[in-house]
């Protein structure tokens, strides 16, 4: 694994909030992230996984939301966590055309851990996320076979990569490569102390657009640049907002409607042509798959203090963003296509972001 | 008040769950409804207010959710429901136009209730529902005046009278005459009995539509009679859903999705022209207004028992609809435009229910 | 190809509209429905395609929506439906673990028919709707393979087999034995006449609650029956509808909302236990992919008239459900799982429908 | 009228569109804005009235959507707004407090407007926005009376004031004195120019977060002035968006949820405390009420161009709460609360916006 600068190794601290051990999704405990990354001439994509927790995700459900950004988009499995409010499967990250296949094979690896599901007990909800890495990925050779998602699921841990790797391995952000960033946030309440992180997809936004903490770095790297970027934007982003924070599905929705402001931040303008849809967990309680004697208690949050979980969010969002940038490196794919690494241009342009 | 006879005591048993004491929504617990009548000549309105529990609502909030079947209507304060997943206000039930006047009143009563509102603390959401009974009532007359939401308001009872009485006194159903109707379940589980209770104002539906367990009675009642009402629907009934179950917010508003069943039973097509809102409410839990310091526990049922609250809200829903019929009487009202009542119809042209 | 029976052959008249020539949903010109019928032994299970349109549907996609009833399932493709307003593939329905696989399938089957996805426009939204057959098929087995996607897609035509063939092979309703049922409505306005058509997957319902047309034949059969079936309701039924009147997405979803009031007549409590999804789609006006230059005009009806349009689709769904039933064989399926066919038990127990 | 410096009369250019002529809501021609401020000792309060054209909207109604950001708000009307796609009165904002008075007058000048209503035709739909104003005003004084309405409906214009008038009379932004802002930007495309504009009630965010451009000018601020503000966020923003544009109430809805970009790099984190909801609608088209005989046709732009709408309602929402703030000036209210202005402190610490 390469030892990989963050944002913050430069100098920018998004927000006031104190960050995670890892600044990563994996600072809540239990999540783990595994990336498969097939890199070579015109395939340039992959697989992220994300456990939302150590145990049988299907006998210990998690309350989960999900929030559709923009809904130009193929994600698959946010039906029934909006009417049952719960997560019952690992998270598949991957491009567009090999959602297919990623559901397919995490439906066979459920079957394989829950020999029950089909039987005595009913069927199961893949949750997919993907982002279109069209352009440096020969997207429809679809080379993420089985084998893939599944090494993607086996092969988690608390310490990833960033960068054009995984999921991420073919995706632009800013007319640059982007892919995987993560961030977190330790939320600080009088009844504890929780932590919130945020794992994206970047795959978004024009190079004219981008900032960071409000510095028009595009714009000054459009100047000094001699290459024109062909600047159309086709807007997506996958997030996963997962947090030990105990909420109701309700209030996990109104948290992950605020990546959007993390999200506007670095200079989105969130356009027509993608999707964006957040998916969040709270790992603070497990529901029992098949409960029917008695009630469940849920603890949540009084909605007065919520506010502390819309600032993390936003925060380690824009952070996230901005770290999925800065950790990639410079991939050339099918057809030649390449797309330039940031902290490449920020040395070669003699730009300093402080 | 008038000894009337519901549906039940014509024979008619919807379903096959127990009722409540009173059949009535106000076998929840601490819910009671109360009624202001308006009939005189042209006037043909009034009020109904529900009260959700006997305490300080906005201090003690409840568990609440809304459903929009149609939304062709007027309803207030669905908003912040969804947002917030309680209510914190009474309930009112007018005419379409004296919902800015129901509003402002209850707004008067609230802060006369709450002086830290709008000092110490924010504001406070009204929730309203209406139906348009523009043909028996002259409407824009708009004689819905504030004393007569604080006296709804105040002189609410477990023991409250239904049919053509409170805002149900002009409302129309199937042609016929419509109002207010209520009915309830008992809901038997490993971890105790609840009982759930429903209330509607009907306003919707033609005659040859209507039927009682699947008998057409409304085609019946066409060919005995000799009258041609003027066929047109304009489709608008306010359910309200009262519990004692412990429930979440995502958990009522499936159970209110399932009213539908019951209103389609009794041969509603859910024509375009009005508002059908649902809006129901948990007693189970209280919800501190403005708690800050510590987690709050929601209990809930376990997902998997949810059925028994989609049959009873069915029936109820369904029962409390033929109820709203067979309790009201004849009005003649505006310009003499007037509606017969089934019970007399059904006497007149010899028609048993059996 | 079977010469079946359908509800009407019975003297079984749902509504008061009158049907289309097939009275199926393929009445609306253009649409066509395949089916591949995998049935022996523990394999009971299978696929039906129904195509929009008979041109590339990726091309010229049409105005679409959904409805989610209950949200248990697994379909995919209803973010983007949503978002977009429109359809740009067939849609697939099969058994809940093979949504996969058919999503997979369904991306290669349009990427060969449009070799610009992928290269020079985006990606593509596949349309997967699914009910769980697990009781008489061995979903476990995942006996659909990409073969028999591409098969019904193929061979899809306008005239069709009901009951239990395709993915209605190893489906129940009201505890009998279900599947694919369809019918038609049409629709006069004073500007033209038009089609509405209805296909459903059914899925759901317990004996003691099934009605045809107001009549408790559920309870007649239990009465009559000698075997005990395990009454448990999972509550599934995907449902297809297809319109040649202009409508909007908006006018087209609120049509879709409609369907559960014909769903209920037959009985339908509407269970938690599975997914209740309605896709819908307007043949009226084919929506060019990558229109820039010029505005599009997109016909629609006055919404004063919507209420034809309501009572059609309420009355094809009652229908079409009753005719996934009468039209269903007895299977014997995985582990000797069986469901009898209502056709045989009503001759069995000497019932007339009328 | 006072002659007040806008954002732009600093240096401050928001994006890179061209703004319209005033920069303004009503640069959408026939959209006017007239408003009633109540300001004197513990009253700071009033009233802001939008017309959506100069016709009578409820016989021409506008394709209209809403979108909340966050429903912690008590706006009436946006659930007809969902269901029909139409808006068919004027929108008044005003405080919290009184919505109820403004529905009930609203619903008093449309009945005297159309002597139908409630007679030959159905009711209407008012459509009331609101802020919380209470550390300013004395809201449980409820000053705003019916003819405080009825003038802001009278009295509307082109030209109008922004800034601590009407409803913004008693509004706080970012800690400071907020209220009334809008701006315009013009859209081209190959089918023509058209423009959008935007008009804010603002009443939200905390002083550390105000950004200009993505300077934190709050912090800058907050290190040079002595006074501590309380610095609660309380969150509300109303937005009304105009567009000349021809859309599709879906398309629409998609450019209203884009206003939150522009919000977003102001500073907002979108609290939980208050309503954030946006309303809008597009003069292309005038749709009959009543209409019954004939298709409609729905002019609507190709979805692959609406980035530039998604943009230039982005830059217009950032300006509006710019100006609305920049034009503000000191009040002092309610037991001597008050907030500066923007302008006033920006000249005394002697702070450039360039």
């Amino acid at each position: 694994m390469h030892n990989k600068k963050k944002i913050r190794d430069y100098g920018i601290e998004i927000g006031e909030m104190k960050k995670g051990r890892l600044n990563a999704i994996t600072d809540v405990e239990g999540v783990k992230v595994g990336h498969v990354t097939l890199s070579e001439g015109d395939m340039q994509t992959g697989v992220t996984a994300i456990l939302p927790h150590s145990g049988n995700v299907f006998k210990e459900k998690l309350v989960a939301s999900s929030h559709v950004i923009n809904g130009f988009g193929k994600s698959m499995g946010t039906v029934q966590l909006a009417e049952l409010g719960t997560i019952e499967t690992p998270i598949i990250l991957t491009n567009t055309l090999s959602t297919g296949v990623a559901a397919d094979t995490l439906i066979d690896y459920m079957l394989e851990q829950n020999p029950e599901i089909g039987r005595t007990t009913g069927t199961v909800n893949s949750v997919i996320g993907e982002c279109n890495d069209m352009i440096i990925n020969d997207i429809r050779g679809k080379y993420v076979k089985p084998e893939h998602i599944r090494e993607a699921l086996i092969n988690c841990h608390e310490v990833f990569e960033e960068g054009a790797v995984g999921a991420g391995t073919g995706m632009l952000c800013y007319s640059l490569k982007g892919g995987i960033g993560s961030a977190s946030r330790i939320m600080d309440f009088e009844f504890g102390s929780y932590t919130l992180g945020v794992l994206v997809l970047t795959n978004f936004g024009i190079l004219k657009d981008f900032m960071i903490q409000g510095n028009p770095v595009g714009q000054q790297l459009k100047q000094k640049l001699d290459e024109v970027y062909k600047e159309e934007d086709k807007g997506s982003i996958m997030t996963i907002v997962a947090t030990d924070l105990p909420v109701s599905e309700r209030q996990l929705q109104r948290i992950l409607k605020r990546t959007v402001t993390g999200l506007s931040r670095t200079g989105s303008i969130i356009t027509t042509g993608s999707g964006e849809v957040v998916i969040g967990f709270s790992t603070a309680t497990k529901i029992p798959h098949d409960e029917k004697t008695k009630l469940i208690a849920i603890p949540q949050i009084p909605e007065e203090v919520i506010d502390v979980a819309f600032r993390a969010v936003g925060e380690a969002t824009e952070e996230a963003v901005l770290n999925s940038m800065i950790t990639a490196h410079e991939i050339v794919g099918r057809d030649g296509n390449s797309r330039p690494a940031l902290k490449d241009l920020l040395e070669k342009c003699n730009i300093s972001l402080l």
